[in-house]
């Protein structure tokens, strides 16, 4: 056992991945305090400590990681995240890179990676995006054109809100949330007064879009999920069901290999012209429709499960 | 090849699909630049250039596909679509058509008709549309009914929510979307303290219908995508346990033709006396139930799945 | 035929039915018109008789439907609709009738007991209800329960929101349709900071309701919807497979009789002793687990489909 | 019958369980008029009365069911939920319990243990919860993570909203329910205009996230109600017929067996060489793939129904 399986051992022990699960609990719990000036007051120096020893074990880590898989490490997109996560902590960050120093708390997201069941909802939430892009990108689209109408018809009206094409952009986000529509609407009409005809079309539109976009969600996803396992122990007991019948057939056509045995021969039997085949067991597995060895196994029925498009 | 359809071969190449959404991508960003009077300042000519060579390759695209196609051409709804949006950009437009003027942008929606998965989708929200007719129209009922009642209770009480017919349907319809109802019903009930039994039962009736109105678009989505192929799907695996089945029972007749062709032949038996059949192979079919070929193919299956009402 | 046979059928014909629709409409414009002070003043004479005319239209088919069914009339919920929305407009409406002058409008609402289709909708919409029954009446335990505590801790810090437990009640409700409810939370938390844990709670308790509200809404749609027909489609293909294969083991007997028909007698055999069956013809029936007419007919499956409960 | 099988009769008796909730039902009234100043000042007297005999009822109700059910009282969670909530009425309640007094009201939530119906609604929701801990623990990660970011990046802008970490958790906690987003993002906009890429996407992130917790319980909900019932249906249809089809085979082979009996005996056949079976009835169970015992009845069906994970 060379020292890098040994490193692969540990990196992949259990107990290692609850033991750095725990430090980024104690990590996150740790830059929620810093947030309070009273608190760094009297206990910065130990926030900070415990601040900087959870990034060394997160550099130790990833370090191991790295060295027990090599360059296989950068195959698993969730040890990209982890490396660009932890290297935003060695950024100097001073008052230029103040949005930097607020990404510190984004290592709290390591949950995700080192928790199973929450990386599994996340790898379930992102492949739902591709089946979901031309719809989104028809929002956009109905998005956009509109900002462009909005600032053409309003900019006079409504400066504050359509302006210019990214406030129209934001105000037109703000009306598909629906929230205080109705009062941008009514700050429009007061100069424009059929401009209910913009605000009522553009709802209809977006709602509809965006329902459609929930059901699309739906659909992909329990096709993934609920279809798929209960249809699989749906076609099991068919399966099997079948499976019975045909045994039960075969039982009949051996029973009936006995019949023609015990039958004194006849030559020229309209049959026996065409066909002359050996009598008996040899002759069993030609007369078979299906021989036994094809005959859909249920245990082989999990490969035939269709693969839900995504 | 007549230059008929040489043309024809370029309107349906993929180049030129291609070609045509990049020319759209472009002056769709045009449109969108134009609306900032800083950058039309400084590069109004170019942004004006690029417009008008925009137009004039649609231009000759229309004109191409019409040529292609002659009256056909208008057979596809989308080619009315595009005809449309482009004639737009040629009506004059001065201060009295600013409106016209603002919807040169609709021409980004060209994306929709010319990108195929756009296309299917916007056509598949459209198809949707038909099987919501009533229940939209229920909820227009709702709307119209309450706006008459709100006109005539509340008129004196808020006149600038309820004055008349319009503004009432207005704000109605911002209840419906429960964008600032409490403070809507808060100035009536200021008047009327039990008007809330109004506004209560209005949000509670259209929130039921619009929640109906969202399953019923899912119902219709599920139909059309999921069910259609997880059902194929287990139709087809049936239908192949079927007819194996069928095919075992037709050997199993096969072998007691040649069981009944070595007995001894025997005359005065009770069922020869009625039936008085051709012995052997041309009994056959006659004693079969249903004949081989008229056997629910697998193949056939999918004419015979449900075309789900939309 | 009699006088009554004669109006039976003008009131069951379609162009009366129409003809009744059109009359509704027109008169639903009317009520409408009515809202319009200006529109009074200049035509209020021509409005008015439209509206008389309108209800003496009503009146007249009213009636002949009573004369056709007599007290069968009344087994109809929709005509006690009907008769008690045109009943309103015979109330003398004075100023303390305004409620009821303004109720006139419901007429409007007779659409849906005459548009077939609307008719099925809000049939399909009211059905729902009673299988919501039991999560309805949590939301309202939740919403009185949450009021009565409101009352009890909030009454000092927000007489307006509040004061009492109708105040109370309409305050959550808004909440509950998220409404303006940040605004709500803060002048309660102005004296209470702690009361973000009521706000919040409530929220997420009422949401998770009103989400599951909408599910069993939507399972009971699916249930009689969706399914209902796909799974009719799925049982006949497979009751027609089923058919088939019933047919050819049916087949085999026959031609097993006809096998048993034509060996030579023999005495004696195990079977004949405790069975001592006839031979032929008349012994098929009781050979057979099924008897050919109880066999699951294809056309009677649909008695046997599920009833969903609703 | 002992003294302790009595009162266990009675409290399980229905007409108790009604009484009970006859009692709730007056006592949730009473606690609702209490908080009326002006009824407790005119009957004051009586509402207390009222109170105190539907406490002194609820204390006898629960020590006789710990006395019907001694240790097992406690098995059941209601009955923990039952005593919790009328202890909490014991409590001395003074001004500084001014919780503990308004908490009362949440005897009314007893309805819930006492209505079959209304527990069983209750112990569906809670058996969904489980399986959205993981989505659940997703969105508090991100509404903990964006709150620290917003209070390091927004605080100076905003100090009412971003100030320290719990007023950032509230504020986007709104945000997430989209109640007066806008406002919100307006205020950090004045002085950050990039503030938008924040709010933006955490609102579509979270909205992305709620979407998909809806969706799962929407899916867990469905996989218990709808597709088990109807599955259960499908598959007893299947069954029947399945069980049809197997035991016309079985007739099939007790027909082979007549006739073999009936031909005239053969030795030395290639079938009797390896098989060497006795003749007739004993023969029939050995001959059948499955005996007639194990075939799958419909009765047994339930028990195999998959238990769909939550």
């Amino acid at each position: 056992m060379t020292s890098r399986e040994r490193v692969r051992a540990v990196v992949d022990a259990r107990w290692f991945n609850r033991f750095i699960i725990g430090v980024i609990v104690v990590n996150t719990i740790g830059l929620g305090l810093e947030t309070s000036p009273d608190l760094m007051a009297s206990h910065g120096t130990l926030i900070h400590t415990v601040d900087m020893t959870a990034i060394g074990i997160f550099i130790v880590e990833l370090a191991a990681k790295f060295y027990a898989y090599r360059l296989r490490f950068f195959r698993d997109p969730w040890n990209w995240f982890d490396t660009v996560v932890v290297g935003v902590a060695l950024v100097p960050a001073g008052e230029t890179f103040a949005v930097l120093r607020a990404l510190r708390i984004m290592r709290a997201l390591r949950l995700i990676s080192q928790v199973p069941s929450m990386r599994r909802v996340v790898t379930a939430l992102l492949s739902a995006i591709p089946g979901l892009l031309s719809i989104l990108g028809l929002l956009l689209l109905v998005l956009y054109t509109s900002a462009v109408v909005g600032v053409q018809l309003f900019r006079d009206a409504a400066p504050d809100l359509f302006g210019d094409l990214t406030t129209s952009l934001f105000t037109l986000f703000a009306v598909m949330t629906m929230e205080g529509w109705q009062g941008i609407a009514e700050e429009v009409m007061a100069v424009y007064p059929a401009a209910w005809v913009f605000f009522i079309g553009y709802i209809v539109v977006t709602a509809f879009i965006v329902l459609n976009l929930l059901i699309a969600v739906l659909v992909s996803t329990m096709e993934n999920q609920l279809s798929a396992e209960r249809w699989e122990e749906d076609q099991s007991i068919e399966a099997v069901q079948h499976a019975r019948v045909m045994e039960e057939l075969r039982m009949l056509h051996d029973r009936l290999d006995e019949v023609q045995a015990a039958l004194p021969r006849q030559t020229g039997s309209p049959d026996d012209l065409d066909r002359a085949e050996p009598a008996g067991d040899q002759a069993e597995t030609t007369r078979h429709a299906v021989p036994p060895d094809t005959a859909l196994p249920p245990t082989e029925k999990p490969d035939r499960l269709p693969e839900p498009a995504t």
